[in-house]
């Protein structure tokens, strides 16, 4: 329950720092009798694994996840699942020059007011190794949901200035920068290139969508399903906004434009974003994230020693020059974790509900 | 715990619905010694309150809210405080006639499917009546916090497509827009006019800041400050959006545009808008939030009726053409909530730590 | 989630003090459809009441419950439920004289010391008087329950050194004691006259049972069943010792005595009382709680004053010469809050799941 | 916040079962600053270690525990520390005979209701095994509990029928039993010694004692000190009792006896255990548990199969005829986590408190 625990009866607990032993991850209330080996959960973590393409991190992870409780004979017992994937390569080395330097725009100047200490190395619990762990997780959430019929799935919708305009689901595996649009993949390549040489970094938008939520999930008023997906994925480093369904655009929406109005063949919008007085309506779930730009650049900043003192520094190491390529695998698990807790709140607390009213679909 | 609490050492649960007896709210944690009484709820009620202006709802509600417990001789005693708001003007002869439709863009078709049974006056628990509850919380928090020289105050920046730049906290007070600018008040009224000549609504972005945070706030990695702050923005009616700091601009800055560097007289900007690695940096803590456009709106739409058919409907009765008009004091209460929360937990998890670093401040 | 809420998906959240305005609870996580009435509420708080007997507190309150929220057209909505009731018969004069003393084997002393202020009037938030609200909201738990076919009861087993057997469920309404056994009544109304006239108080034991437990409910390893019971019951004012099944005489119990053996007929004991592995096994639930005797009694004691100096006091005013005698529907309601909790996490956990053994009865 | 996390502020989380590779814990709200290496852990574990005198399961476990994260140059960081304890003497060949049955009195038959699927192998999730994280997670807690003045220490109290007298804290240390008695420890050999040739268990009353406790600890009214060391005691396995103070004694105590009164030389007695209305009142808090026999006996015993079947069953196997034995660490450890997370509480929540009344010490 304290901070590093997810969910009420989805319960995600996980550990680690950057350049410790490892990272745990300990999941509470996956149901039993769900068929779970670690090849489930290997496929979302490569698709998040650093050093898979030019573009990002050159440090090279394993990332191979052991199961260590919860599983037997192949399937899930409803008893906690114990997650470990060890460090492997983590160059300890490369920073010892900053350990007495708060690099601006990292989380040690806040880290070092908070705890009076911190572990340096890599950004410790700040840095986004933690994530993998998180992936992990969710990819169990996601196994579970999809045998309730509900997929869910992300994409870059804009790289820098770069929008990217939805071609199609099979594009996002065809290419490192998980797009949408072949069309686009050219042009972010020779952005990504550029900032690679003005030693820069930029920011992502990533989109995450859910497919086949049946309505009802959510719990009014303060665990909304919007406002849990806003917890979960202003979570992940990097986040500095999120959007369900039109998000910002809504304030220039009038009301009629806004609405989505329902006829008997289904709803005929999805602005809401799938999501309605804080409950799933049974559209898509629609979210955006906007990642910042990555803080570890080598173009040179100012900033100030632990004693106070003015200086320069630069960040060396291997870093991304856009966090926002890894994010889309860390996106889909924090939805799906929302998503599975949500279901078994609602399943929970509303089991006996009848319904007469039909679900409407979207045309 | 269910979803009606929020926080986890300072926690406010809340009752009630537009057209029952009354609202409640039990908020627990608040510590003894604080010297509280109705008038210091009753300052952010009526900012929040209908009927103020031509511009808002036409309910006439008293909103006197009672306190039942946790004071004892003018003084908080640690125990928990109970809120007791009488709801006098409800008029529920205005909703029969929906009682068997689903207002587009309401929350009445999801609350339909969730529960199976709804109380379908005025929203019943989905209307924005119950915020009433949250500003009154709201405003202990907000109290205890000014002790500890935390300030939060928030403003309309943008209405519809008119964007208004901050000129001063004293305008704020002056116009019924919660507009930080004279200037733009009368294209806001003339606005606002022609938009209830047309029957229809808008949304509208607010903005929220918390000055005076000391550093430290924040519990890494999924109650991090933002993720909190957004849960608490997210859950209030018609949000559909969160930034912190620069928010969705971060997506096209470039790492050296986007970080705040730092010096010994203190951040050179704030980009981030006060939180690094999910911790407060003692810098202001900067959010907006994007506010739909109200669905209750008098120009027909299609919808369906209870058993499915296709149906237009008008919606009569009070409502607000714009909501985020009283927006403002409830992002403030949820802010407050959220900092007063962490402002516990930070105490009662690093009250032992030594930090020799010293708080920048920005320039 | 702070001190004043108990439960996580029926979640009961309580407020008020023995001489303030009144007492509120928030009933969150009551699923929709079920008939609700002040009525369902008002038979358990006329069963607690004080005033009822000549063995009880002289304190007449009428403990009229007001539904403020949750229900409608009375039926519950989903929506959490507020309750309210007003103190009207306080007589705080009663207690101005103790505003210095800390009474001995009282909360005052350590009340004083975790809040450095406290509500000296009639004990404040550590009076029995906030239970009222308990067992209003035990009602609601104990109504739904009732439709799954759970039935809980408790009975007095013991006052003082007077042991009581069981000899029907119906005797234990036709008496002030909640005692099962008619034979023993007049024995226990002559000791308690005795105890008056000795102006002494004494203890009591009070067994609670549920019938008709579904096997499977409980959360193994933190959340067994047994624990949360021992939880719930132990947080009843004056509760020193909460036993389950044989409780301490296990200690003595060799392994083939103790152990439930089970035959397709059914299990051939239950020294278990009900609960296996921290889970319900279908046996009936039994738990026993042992209260102290009450502290407020008018035989002089030593104590100190606020300021350190030795004196001695008498306790005035109303009381219980054994609060024992109005513990048992507390210990009911506390008992239904408990098994309503985890009736809904087990169905939100394990509705899949598939269980091909059949429920064994107990002969 | 699933079944298998405890504690709000500092949260210990577990999993792991007896047979599969290994058990897990993430301690999360440990203070930073405060130095911990293996050895704090491994000393609790080895007191509680399989395999340390004949009187004990026979099962060797090195039980080395390894910390994976939380910990920077010897020094807790704040961030949640992981613990791994490889399982590594597991002989699962000696369970397959059991599969299919029922073990009377264990937790197989709730197992398989709730869940469906159980891991049959040493009692899977239900088996002691589990018990090792909480030692090693509590003490952490113990170590920075000392750093406050707090000392937790346990004994056993009564071994089957025969009851131990407190001699010395020395005595303690100096045999298998954790008898604080030497003059009873071959009374309690030959006892054992006899139910092993009987081929039978029996249970044990064990005494856990929290020197140093400043008053003030703990939430009313749900989460009470009491309740809460309730919660933690009982959900030890075999735990079928607590008592707080003089327990179950109360019951015949009177008024008269039972209070501990004041003088400003101390309390005069402790019968209250050291908790008044909840909270610590600064003497020592005194808490009892009673556990049952091992269900794990050699003497044969009626069950039915899982297809409903009449059999006789025979556990095979090592097993503890007596588990008291080994939960003296145990109880401890979970003594020791409750009061770690309220004494953040507290501290959270009351640090401003300003308290002029002295603590009064225990004559």
């Amino acid at each position: 329950m304290s901070g590093n625990s997810f969910g009420k009866l989805f319960t995600v607990t996980t550990a680690g720092e950057s350049h410790g032993p490892g990272l745990m991850a300990i999941v509470d209330g996956c149901p039993p009798g769900m068929p779970l080996t670690t090849a489930d959960l290997q496929h979302d973590l490569d698709r998040r694994k650093p050093g898979t393409s030019r573009h990002t991190t050159q440090r090279q992870e394993a990332d191979e996840v052991e199961i260590l409780s919860g599983v037997f004979e192949g399937v899930t017992t409803g008893c906690p699942i114990g997650l470990l994937i060890r460090n492997t390569d983590q160059r300890s080395r490369d920073y010892s020059a900053i350990q007495d330097l708060f690099r601006p725009a990292h989380a040690d100047y806040s880290y070092q007011h908070k705890y009076g200490v911190r572990d340096y190395r890599g950004g410790g619990r700040s840095s986004a190794r933690e994530t993998a762990m998180r992936v992990a997780a969710g990819a169990i959430a996601k196994k579970y949901l999809a045998t309730k019929g509900i997929q869910i799935r992300g994409y870059m919708s804009q790289l820098g200035p770069i929008t990217i305009p939805f071609q199609s689901w099979d594009e996002v595996h065809n290419n490192a920068f998980f797009s949408p649009n072949s069309g686009k993949v050219a042009e972010l390549e020779a952005y990504m290139d550029q900032l690679r040489r003005d030693q820069d970094s930029v920011g992502a938008k990533i989109t995450v969508i859910a497919d086949g939520v049946m309505p009802g999930l959510g719990e009014p008023i303060f665990d909304r399903l919007d406002a849990e997906l806003a917890h979960a994925l202003m979570s992940i480093n990097a986040v500095k906004g999120v959007e369900i369904g039109d998000g910002f655009a809504c304030v220039a929406q009038r009301g009629t434009e806004h609405r989505d109005e329902m006829t008997p063949d289904g709803f005929l919008s999805n602005h809401a974003g799938g999501v309605l007085g804080g409950i799933s309506s049974g559209q898509p779930i629609v979210a955006h994230i906007a990642l910042k730009p990555t803080s570890s650049i080598t173009v040179p900043g100012r900033t100030i020693t632990a004693s106070g003192e003015a200086t320069d520094m630069i960040t060396k190491g291997r870093h991304d020059p856009c966090v926002g390529i890894r994010a889309t695998p860390i996106a889909e698990a924090m939805m799906a974790m929302v998503l599975m807790d949500h279901f078994l709140r609602q399943r929970g607390q509303n089991a006996d509900v009848r319904v007469s009213v039909p679900v409407l679909k979207q045309l």
